[in-house]
């Protein structure tokens, strides 16, 4: 069983606005078990939509379609969906009846253009709008079940859970029910982490576990199928352990939560804090913790020491050291993390310095060469990473593996 | 001539994430004159990418496609593209040993399975990815254009601007000839700056000038129209002559360029310095102002003086005044300008002090109050803000009005 989100409208294929339908009828369906193959989305164009239609009626048994349900010119769903079916529009005097009703309420007169939202291909059936004056179709063709819904986010979503979806469940729940668990690693890329899970993430296997990167951050989606939610459940937890024996302290977190939030989150619950002095990575990292409700209880603050002399200045890195060794250096990376975990009287502190590009590099200190410090009670630890990356590309994974650094040392007390 | 956006990938249909590479692609065809026709999403299943894409050759004559390039399992689009076409994998050693020197700049060897990251179907081209591994494919099926990208945003936008987009003028662009000159605006509201450009913005009128918001950034599209792009070309700088005169210093700049480059480009060409004093925005006007190459000349460095106690230490804010007035006022920001001023050396000193929220607002100073101070030679300003949004939201509205007010003192040298 398969289903089609499909989208209609020339401000989606133009870019003016963002298919947000799309995105919650599917998460909506996923949590019902039901299938989403497809999203296909049409500009406002007759021919385009009836030979779309047509090919999702096809390959799928269950079209949601959003949009073009309006009472204006381009709005040509009723027509398109009569057009596929090869029947012709009929009035139904309850819609037109309730629609005129939702005018009057208002105090007004219902205009003239308004009577097309009343037209149906023969043969199908109206979805109540509670909140709108466009109802919804029913309609089948090519053995797929279509429902039309108006592209207004608020009655979609209404029409769909009062509607479309007990209608779903009845034709397409045939008692399966599945579940989604997501972990969040960082500090490895994607093909070493895919190797160290072996035969987890195998095409074909059940439960599925789909790897995605995203800026430097892994995330494994596990995806159970079982007879009910509890069964599911209990799938996609066995492949959770074993994901986190494997990975062990690569995960940070799971679900939606960001490494920034599970930093907090820990120094919170241990009543700890952390000072930050970044040069290359000039307060992403700052601005990355107080992104986070309630890091002022664990963010003191930190310093931007993008010159040399803000390095002295404010974190007592002495000079000598910045012209031996140079700014961007394990030993200066060290003295940054010590300075800023001292001036601030924090409990950690973290610096980083580098080469962010893309000019600045040379032989020995190519661009992307980054030293990231922690600083706390009993030293100081020092990591040398080399990115290839864009500058803000190498701003951005040296900020998460800052905050990573900090986050295994706190995951480990 | 049609154009279709060909999105592969389960976390889509499933609705995990937004299809935001379909509306960036949508966005710029539009800007170059392509019609885009269809978007198309496709679950990661071998025989629907393969019926799918076959429909989409057939139907247009362009389609780009992003995702499932990656080196692991279930990226199917390098075997998509092959079976559609009829044809074999093959090596391509030039792409491998541009892959293989990535790993080696990085330190690492290259996993084998990114080996696979170097087949083409025969036939095809690479597309050089600057960013990342994944290289992409120009291919060509039944009369169409198909252009393969990662699912990566940031790699996908280069190798679309370096590669893909002058292909696609040099095939479609023929017989019109379309301009389009984005102008960037920061401190009115979008209906407000409507309201200012009056008839400018009428629907149907030509050249079309569009509105769109993105976090209080405006941008103004002009998009003209002519018989070559000289015409097209003066068409559209008529409009912009327009819309410099109506909203003056509200324009930062064209095209891609944002606020904080502009800030940089100025003081570069003044000679001039910034130093920061961060509250509330906590490290991002700085880390914004380091995403620009160069920086380093013109900003020496800020605080994140996220506790009172690093007010007073770092930039001299009289404890009495945090005490009397508290940290969120006009006083303590101007102190906190003044103070990022001295301590840097810098010509001129931003601060930023309010209350991002969700917590901390009381009746006198709510959630979305922020003052922001410039100082400079002559002494310094302060401003009062109220924004009426989420945490990370303020903070960047924050962080960009401050850059503004940087922006327009320079300007006005």
């Amino acid at each position: 069983m398969k289903a089609e989100i499909f989208s209609i409208g020339s401000e989606l294929t133009w870019g003016k606005n963002l298919d947000t339908n799309a995105q919650w009828l599917s998460q909506r369906l996923a949590e019902n078990g039901i299938f989403v193959a497809f999203h296909t989305t049409v500009s406002d164009d007759m021919d385009d939509m009836i030979r779309s239609l047509a090919i999702a009626c096809q390959r799928t048994d269950f079209v949601i379609l959003t949009g073009g349900l309006g009472p204006t010119l381009d709005d040509l769903t009723r027509e398109a969906v009569a057009k596929v079916m090869g029947v012709s529009l009929e009035l139904d005097p309850d819609s037109l009846a309730t629609i005129e009703g939702m005018f009057t309420r208002r105090g007004r007169t219902m205009p003239e253009r308004n009577r097309v939202q009343a037209m149906f291909p023969k043969g199908t059936r109206p979805i109540p709008n509670p909140c709108g004056t466009a109802p919804g179709i029913f309609a089948e063709h090519d053995g797929a079940l279509i429902a039309c819904l108006p592209g207004v986010p608020s009655e979609m979503k209404e029409m769909f859970a009062q509607s479309v979806l007990p209608e779903a469940l009845r034709r397409f729940g045939g008692g399966k029910a599945y579940v989604s668990r997501t972990i969040r690693c960082y500090g490895a890329g994607e093909s070493a982490i895919e190797e160290m899970l072996g035969d987890l993430t195998r095409r074909g296997r059940q439960p599925e576990v789909g790897i995605t990167a995203s800026e430097a951050t892994i995330s494994l989606r596990i995806f159970a199928e079982g007879t009910t939610p509890e069964e599911a459940r209990a799938k996609a937890d066995v492949d959770a352990s074993e994901i986190y024996a494997k990975l062990g302290k690569l995960i940070y977190g799971e679900e939606d939560e960001t490494l920034q939030a599970v930093v907090v989150r820990l120094l919170t619950q241990r009543k700890q804090t952390v000072a930050t002095a970044e040069s290359c990575t000039g307060g992403l990292v700052g601005n990355l913790i107080t992104d986070i409700p309630g890091s002022s209880d664990v963010y003191p603050g930190g310093i931007v020491s993008y010159s040399n002399a803000a390095k002295n200045k404010f974190l007592g890195v002495p000079n000598e050291l910045l012209e031996t060794v140079g700014a961007v250096s394990p030993e200066v990376a060290s003295a940054m993390a010590t300075g800023a975990r001292k001036v601030f009287g924090a409990d950690y502190g973290l610096g980083i310095t580098g080469i962010a590009g893309p000019g600045g590099g040379t032989e020995t200190k190519p661009v992307g060469l980054v030293y990231i410090a922690l600083a706390h009670a009993d030293g100081v630890e020092v990591t040398q990473y080399n990115w290839s990356s864009s500058r803000t590309s190498t701003k951005l994974r040296s900020a998460k593996a800052a905050l990573q650094l900090l986050r295994q040392q706190l995951a480990a007390q």
